[in-house]
């Protein structure tokens, strides 16, 4: 059998290999579908919709999984089908790994593959008594006369190699080009690849690219072990502060991360790290001088000034990353000590710097960095919104994994949810928070100061009053999961900090809320929150829904741009240079500010856009 | 007292310190005055002569260690002499060590001190809310104003540094600047420092330099212990066949003995190794590979091609050399597999690249190196001598240390000789058999073919004929001390190939032995060589004695002028360009022209020269 997957929406035609799964097939081809089974059947993870073509008959354990209208629908599971013909499948967006999230969201930013690194292949003639040119110089020339290539540099790891090289391959090599720079030799079948990183606080997110076609082959994303030192980027600062090789330590830490995610990329592609010839890597400025070794005290103190803002090219070697020894690591240029690398590969990957329209783009998180684009400039800021939205300081909060719930609905005394994996609610992550507040909100059970009413599930101690959400007898831990007071006043903070940054954007730029086109929300986190609760809280402006995208991990599409683009890396640089930071702190009236935003909206004003100071 | 002591001929006027040795002045000034045992009056090595100013007076143990002739002339030991006002000393040649002895014989090349790394101090302006620019920034933003110094890169070890040093140091710092780059900073006060190395099979010398006055701070040699994987050249590149690893294991080898140099040379000048920010390193081809760790199979292998010949530049830290983590290390380049980056030092040092005169270099060695210069034009050829010189394959043989016998006359049945440090004769060293072949061939006891006639010292056994040089009752090792017919054959064989080397270029140039000017010879070797000696059993050309020249190890100045001299630098790129490489197996008529060098020339043709074969 010869014939071909069709995979929408992204469009990869892929060759069938006899008796695979479609799972398999698709993750052969760096098709990244969904699955924490591993394609066992059992996690139900890699739904996917059969648009045409005769598959193989619908299995008993596929029956359990889906719903009958999906079955009803088209859709199957991934790892339990096979196709007997050409088929087309759509890989729906809940079970597209985070990689290819963004080209579900009409944000797609279809970019010529012309990567930094290219593939040159040589023949050189062989060396004999009267032509006893060294093999450098034998190479050297063969690129001056044949490609006009002059003064161009063999970095020395290549220079060892390629004597071998050559002569077990009868002259024959493939190099990996880097402007003037030879980085990478090998025989003629390798491949040239990139990775692409984004170092999160909490999670590290990795793409290992084919540069020469610039496709995704692998998508993987990992802890950031760093975390042990510290669950967020102060804590790990006061950690370095405190202790004499701190910094050393974060930096081997996240290199380990890194070094045994490239050896997954890399077992799964079936492929060599040797390969590897660039990578790109994004962070926040913390992230990023903690990857580079860079000392992060003066982050932490006024003015905050990053050590290093400029973009970055560090051979991979001297910080120990096990790609091919000659490769560069690329780290996008910072803006700010609380902007860093990781806000401008959302700019590039969200297209942010060239916009005619005018957009806000929020990446939320411990800190939101937001930007705002209008009248052909651009204006960011970080807010410390803190980690409640990650479920740090919420009685019953959790991190966004099995048995959170993430969507709640209260009508009357009847509380709806859904838990992530369908799995027995055990506490809420930053989205469930956020649905239940806007939702005892709406129902007047919360008043505007946050202050909570008595109302039938509502409780009261020596703390104050809370909201029982799901009582123990319906809990996966047995015990009632409620919404404090205190929950509230965190969100009220969090969500005060990034309004009025906001607002403090909007003022500089002299725009008024209705004038938005546009509000990007990119980051895990602001993929899962329900932007009408986050309008209900007054964290968001009440503007129509359909002015609002969440675009997923814009910042790894940002990294991955700038991987397999010259181009898009020179407009990081570009938009790094053009963005006016705007120090919140340095805003007299932003205690002010920020204490007015602290409220919730009032619910007559719901659907009309609030009210900014602009002193 | 405030004077200071002048010391000639380098022209050196150092303070004197109250109560020190002129011995310590000088040490501490980094003037090089040999001694073996660091300053206690036991080796003698450390004589001066005092030309005016009053000393104190004359010691016992000088009296032991030096000539009544010599105390007549003002001899003296530096390590027991005090000043007591402004003196003028002159340090003998063989007083002063290696790096200096260039100097003295009349081919000193007084350059101007331009190094690739410079100097830069800078005072920065203080970050604040309204000025929140990165250290790097802030830094790259001042050069750019202050020095119009554009598109600088910082390379990564300073940025680590850069935002602690700036603020411990209010905001002042000195910068390493090579070319565009930022290659050390540190306090105001800190000296930059180079690195002159020559790694040679057998010995390693390294000479600390002020890169800002460009004087040599420090000067010392080691063993190189890679001699511990093979004597010479062909046994090491043979252990990297033979052994997995074998070459990491000799990179590591003698990476090991630098850093140990380095800590050494560093100890004695008192400054610290990260203040070193350039090194230069030379050595022969093989040499360099091992170091660099480029394969060196193909050294061994027809057509003998290196695998890189022009001028390499590797940061330190790729190689652990520690020195500082931002420093380069340049390394000459080479001109074949046998004719390497120490011979293009030889070059430079000696200024052969721009001689008017007709010059023949030869660096005398177990690969003899042979350039001539004639006609604006350089050709070169490597002659494999063996290491016979070095008293291997010698049956008495041994290398110069103590005991060894370096000059020896023969007159009738008495012998006379001279043994290293006046030590018990216990064997020769390569000058030694060169004197002791040179005087029984002169006596006639040997005839032209090598072979030993029957005399009174003469003894034969199974393996034929020897020369008593030292009874047993006299030799410090208990046993007879001889020349055999097998010794004078290696030798034979060894200045054969020198002489056929030298033939062969004069033929290239079309040049007789009468035009040529000048015969330089360098090398440890050289320098010990007797030219009458050598010039009777026909191992250099019979020319006037005022035309050779013993210049002592000129690669290792020829280092020190690339180092100190970005101008000398690129001169060394040009005199390998400039090189006409001579591959002497190429030759139909090398065969015969060395079959016929093996004689030794006739009695009555002493004193012409031999004529050569053009063909």
């Amino acid at each position: 059998m010869n014939f071909r997957i069709d995979f929408e929406p992204i469009g990869r035609r892929v060759p069938y290999r006899d008796g695979a799964s479609i799972f398999e097939v698709a993750r052969d081809a760096g098709v990244g579908i969904s699955s924490s089974c591993g394609g066992k059947g059992t996690c139900g993870k890699c739904r996917i919709r059969v648009l045409s073509g005769k598959v193989s008959p619908l299995t008993e354990k596929e029956k359990e999984k889906l719903r009958p209208e999906e079955i009803a629908r088209g859709y199957r599971l991934a790892c339990l089908t096979k196709a007997y013909e050409a088929i087309k499948v759509e890989i729906p967006s809940e079970s597209l790994v985070v990689s290819q999230r963004l080209q579900l969201i009409g944000k797609d930013r279809k970019v010529i593959v012309d990567p930094i690194v290219k593939a040159c292949n040589v023949t050189l003639s062989p060396p004999s008594m009267t032509d006893i040119r060294s093999d450098q110089v034998r190479l050297l020339d063969h690129l001056a006369e044949n490609y006009r290539l002059k003064h161009i540099h063999i970095d020395f790891p290549v220079q060892r190699q390629l004597p071998g090289l050559l002569r077990a391959n009868e002259l024959k090599v493939k190099l990996g080009l880097r402007g003037k720079e030879v980085v990478m030799a090998g025989s003629l079948g390798e491949r040239l690849l990139g990775l692409a990183v984004d170092i999160g606080t909490t999670k590290i997110a990795a793409y290992l690219n084919d540069l020469e076609t610039g496709e995704v082959l692998v998508a993987k994303g990992v802890m950031n072990s760093e975390i042990t030192y510290g669950e967020d980027v102060m804590s790990r600062i006061t950690y370095v502060m405190e202790n004499k090789n701190g910094g050393e330590i974060l930096r081997q830490t996240v290199t380990q991360d890194l070094n045994q995610l490239v050896n997954k990329l890399c077992g799964e592609a079936g492929c060599a790290s040797d390969n590897i010839v660039e990578a790109v890597i994004v962070g926040n400025t913390a992230m990023h001088h903690l990857f580079l070794g860079l000392p992060v005290k003066q982050l932490a103190l006024a003015p905050y000034v990053p050590a290093v803002s400029s973009s970055v090219d560090i051979k991979a070697r001297d910080l120990g990353l096990a790609i091919a020894p000659g490769a560069y690591i690329h780290l996008l240029p910072n803006i700010a000590g609380f902007v860093g690398a990781d806000h401008v590969a959302v700019l590039l990957a969200t297209g942010l710097y060239d916009t005619e329209k005018t957009v806000l783009c929020l990446d939320v998180g411990t800190n939101t960095e937001i930007t705002l684009a209008a009248h052909d400039s651009l204006w960011s800021c970080s807010c410390a919104s803190g980690p409640a939205f990650e479920g740090a300081h919420i009685k019953d909060g959790m991190r966004a994994t099995g048995g959170a719930i993430e969507k709640i609905k209260i009508t009357g005394s009847l509380v709806e949810f859904k838990t992530i994996n369908d799995d027995s609610p055990v506490g809420l992550c930053g989205s469930g928070v956020l649905d239940a507040i806007a939702q005892l909100r709406e129902a007047g059970i919360i008043d505007q100061m946050g202050k909570m009413q008595a109302y039938s599930h509502v409780r009261s101690d020596k703390n104050g009053r809370e909201f029982i959400l799901v009582p123990k007898g319906k809990s996966g831990s047995g015990k009632d999961i409620t919404l404090t007071e205190k929950d509230i006043s965190e969100i009220q903070l969090a969500k005060g900090a990034i309004f009025t940054g906001m607002s403090i954007l909007l003022g500089e730029a002299n725009i008024n809320w209705e004038e938005i086109d546009e509000v990007i929300i990119a980051g895990a986190f602001g993929s899962y929150i329900d932007v009408a609760s986050a309008i209900r809280i007054g964290m968001f402006p009440p503007l129509p829904m359909e002015r609002f995208m969440q675009v997923g991990n814009a910042a790894g599409v940002g990294a991955r741009l700038a991987l397999i683009s010259k181009k898009q890396r020179e407009l990081a640089g570009d938009i790094a240079r053009k963005v006016n930071y705007v120090e919140l702190t340095n805003y007299p009236r932003y205690p002010h500010m920020f204490a007015l935003s602290l409220r919730f909206p009032s619910a007559e004003s719901f659907g009309t856009a609030p009210s900014h100071d602009r002193s």
